[in-house]
């Protein structure tokens, strides 16, 4: 894939690349089998050539229109491309993959090669009534990438992988402009080859690009440090089908509303984001990573808050509850120091040696005086040694005949046990014999993220097991008032709870907006907006 | 004024409370006349019964129908009420009703006591045809409250006095919600006899609300520790003439685009912000600015941008250009060790002891490893006595024949000296003999706000006067690429140069916006979209 800097193309109906996979120890295994009652025996995806795909619905003049734009070179029609195109890498993604059932993949893959090219095609699909899905790394988890026609004549994916150079760094301000098609790695190795990071290291970080990551307003996994991706966005270009919008002209302004804010996670349903101005950072002289135990998720909860509060959060900070502790014991590489209950939270410090000083010795004395027990260096580098590695383990999960997913959200402090339990109730009573596992990995002074980890026995329907689990755990959400997404965007799955979190009068709002920049409706039909 | 605290009504034509009047001393007077050429005696402003208001055009009727909302006490025709409402706070505001041009007073005054009354006051003036300005403290200096009435039968302030409680305060999530009308002593009076603190403190400050700090993206002099106002928002509600927009479920989120900062900035052309949900902080336990000198601009921009680059900077960081620097010292309160020229740095430190030790120390490091030197805490406390006390001093200058005035805007560190530069280069150009100063009071990791004070001798025509170097300032920052307005808002007087920054697309996004809330047209006619 280009521009992904040594990764390769992402397995087809797995996550990642192929030779980073995770199959299951035995003592993995067998945790699982016992929890669960799985099968004895794995079951894998079909091969490649026998997934179904519906015909393509474009005729070969519109296929050489669309090769006018970007040259017939990037125009793609063959089953693998349009297969490679099929919706993003949710577990139901995946499952129906796996399957073999690509029934909503795209007619055709168009690959741009700069705005201008992006803003000829957008204008031709909305004449010619033909739909675009914007698409990066593809690796969505709430169904923002399924091609629906949308009542249109047919459907393109638009695939920014031509679109990954660094276009501008400006040194003295430390902002980075990056194409929309870089990836997380590629867009490292582009920024630290000039001594600077951008410091957003999301789980989907080996594939996911910088377009992406503006349009869900991802959030990374050291975003106490960094903050997370909108945070760090201080201009963008989003090229709709009516013409392009550039916005950002200094690092706050009182100019009116903040129009960059309705393009960050507009998820292609106004246009593309083809190009991302960010602040980056020195390369940090040190990385550091430590694990701490606290007795329990509430101590845990209100060490984190101490920390955010005080201003004294490290770059890393993440909580997890007594059973993702406890099911981290299981895997042979975090073996440590725990024993018996309790809650692990590491901390990560990033930055100068003067920096990283500062930072773990305010960070040490306050869970020290909150009663926290160091764990030391080697249990918090085993968790940055595999934080990209839950994806992979997912896929080895499937094929033993679990159902594994994961869900987010986010609220203010005096309401997270509140959310917390609503959350894992609703869970385990829709899914019954069900491991549910817990983090906070998002801090803020008002309020943290929660991210549920939850693994249960697949049915015969196992889509429909998920929908109907999914349905409960955001009908939870939406009950105590918390954000229906704190990082995976709105896609398909949240559409039926956007209403219940910015109103009739939100929605309306952003239909509006939607109606001035794509008035045929052809920019990805479904996702978003109710 | 209710809810202002020990704050008495503002004078009718000049800034504040009366009572803190700041004639000039003979220094400063000799200094002006000196440099200007100003006339020998003052020239106050006309008696207030002598000031000219053109006839309410609103019927019996109507002024019955709003009564019936609102309750008849408090809705307002007379000359007075009229006259306090009558444009904001600007230097040809100012000038014009010293003559005692009240041309554009309001028809009545209104002022609701709930979201509920004013829905049904925007509902009602929807239905009829009457304007509506939405009214806070009355401080706005880009002509944000001048009573347009834009085609309808007439216009009414929204006056938000009656709104100002102290609605919910969550002591673990450190959030507050306030009502639009709460001034800023008022807020800070409820929050800190709970042990909180917003750490708002514009120059506005003693008069500005609630609401409009959201309405304008306001900025306070403690930015740099305690942020933007737009960056404490986690909540609001907008009402609408087509119903309320109750937005902010969580500290952040991925639910798509960010409504309320599309609702931050709408400067009453949307609906009326009736209610904010803020960050707070504990009352800081220890207080403490200093000063400091650097040779010159240069290396005074270069160490405050170090400073924020490296993660030390303090609550307060400030630093003045040269001349502003000696315009200090003819000032006899703030006469200190400075001799020679030299640009002078103001740091200030709140929080625990821990923390202002902390900060103060990594803060004092790094400005004496650039080069600074320590010029004492009296000095930084002079500073921080006289916070506000710069639009009492524009009175004093007005009356003796002086125009005075500020400008702001902010761009990325790079592009900052040329900004600087072309901006007091048009300011001198269009002035002729003037005194323009500078100074850096918002700071971020990729760029900063330049706030000018321009004095020069008024001519005949005044307004037409500053007009002119407004025009020529907004050119050279358009030029330039930096934004239009840091923290001053549009209002009428930067709107010329909106499309300039967001694009005629963007512009048309907030027309599409305004259609949708306000579809008759009738909320602050004439502010903010061009």
């Amino acid at each position: 894939m280009s521009g992904s800097s040594g990764s390769r193309p992402m397995h087809w109906a797995r996550w990642g690349d192929p030779r980073l996979a995770a199959p299951l120890t035995p003592a993995a295994r067998g945790l699982v089998q016992q929890a669960l009652g799985l099968p004895e025996t794995d079951t894998r995806e079909i091969p490649l050539a026998d997934v179904r795909l519906p015909p393509v619905r474009l005729d070969g003049t519109m296929i050489a229109r669309l090769g006018d734009v970007v040259g017939h070179d990037h125009v793609r029609t063959d089953d693998e491309s349009r297969v490679r195109h099929t919706r993003g890498r949710s577990t139901t993604d995946l499952i129906r993959l796996r399957a073999g059932d690509a029934g909503d993949a795209p007619d055709a893959v168009v690959r741009p090669g700069s705005d201008d090219e992006v803003l000829a095609l957008l204008s031709l699909c909305s004449n010619e009534s033909v739909a675009v899905v914007p698409f990066g790394g593809g690796t969505s988890v709430v169904g923002g990438l399924t091609a629906e026609v949308g009542g249109h004549a047919g459907v393109v994916a638009l695939d920014l992988a031509r679109m990954d150079r660094l276009v501008r760094l400006d040194e003295t301000s430390q902002t980075a402009t990056l194409q929309a098609g870089v990836t997380g790695p590629r867009a490292e190795e582009l920024l630290q080859r000039n001594g600077f990071t951008l410091g957003h290291f999301p789980q989907s970080f080996e594939y996911a690009t910088i377009g992406g990551f503006a349009a869900t307003r991802s959030s990374g996994q050291s975003s106490s440090g960094y903050g997370r991706f909108d945070d760090m966005v201080v201009g963008l270009t989003l090229v709709t089908p009516v013409g392009a919008l550039r916005l950002g002209h200094a690092p706050a302004s009182a100019a009116g509303p903040d129009l960059r804010q309705l393009t960050l996670g507009s998820e292609g349903a106004f246009g593309v984001i083809t190009e991302v101005t960010l602040q980056v950072r020195p390369v940090p002289a040190q990385k550091r990573y430590e694990a701490w135990r606290l007795g329990s998720f509430t101590e845990g909860l209100d060490a984190v808050r101490a920390l955010v509060q005080h201003g004294v959060a490290p770059t890393v900070l993440r909580l997890s509850d007594e059973a993702e502790t406890a099911v981290g014991l299981s895997q042979p590489d975090t073996v440590g120091e725990i024993v018996g209950s309790g809650c692990q939270v590491v901390t990560g410090y990033e930055g100068s040696a003067e920096e990283v000083a500062r930072s773990r010795e305010a960070t040490s004395q306050l869970l020290t005086r909150l009663g926290a027990t160091p764990l030391g260096e080697a249990q918090g580098e085993a968790w940055a040694a595999h934080r990209f590695a839950g994806p992979y383990l997912r896929d080895s999960l499937l094929d033993a005949g679990a159902l594994v997913e994961t869900l987010e959200t986010a609220t203010y402090w005096s309401r997270l046990p509140e959310v917390y339990d609503a959350v894992r109730s609703s869970l385990v009573a829709s899914l019954g014999q069900a491991i549910v596992l817990c983090h906070v990995s998002h801090v803020y002074a008002t309020g943290a993220s929660l991210y549920f980890t939850v693994a249960t026995r697949q049915t015969d329907d196992p889509v429909g097991q998920w929908a109907e689990a999914k349905a409960a755990a955001s009908g939870a959400v939406v009950r105590c008032g918390a954000t229906i997404t704190h990082h995976h965007g709105v896609g398909r799955d949240h559409r039926p709870y956007l209403a219940a979190e910015i109103g009739d009068l939100g929605v309306q709002l952003l239909r509006a907006v939607k109606e001035r920049l794509d008035p045929a409706g052809v920019m990805n039909p479904g996702v978003l907006i109710p």
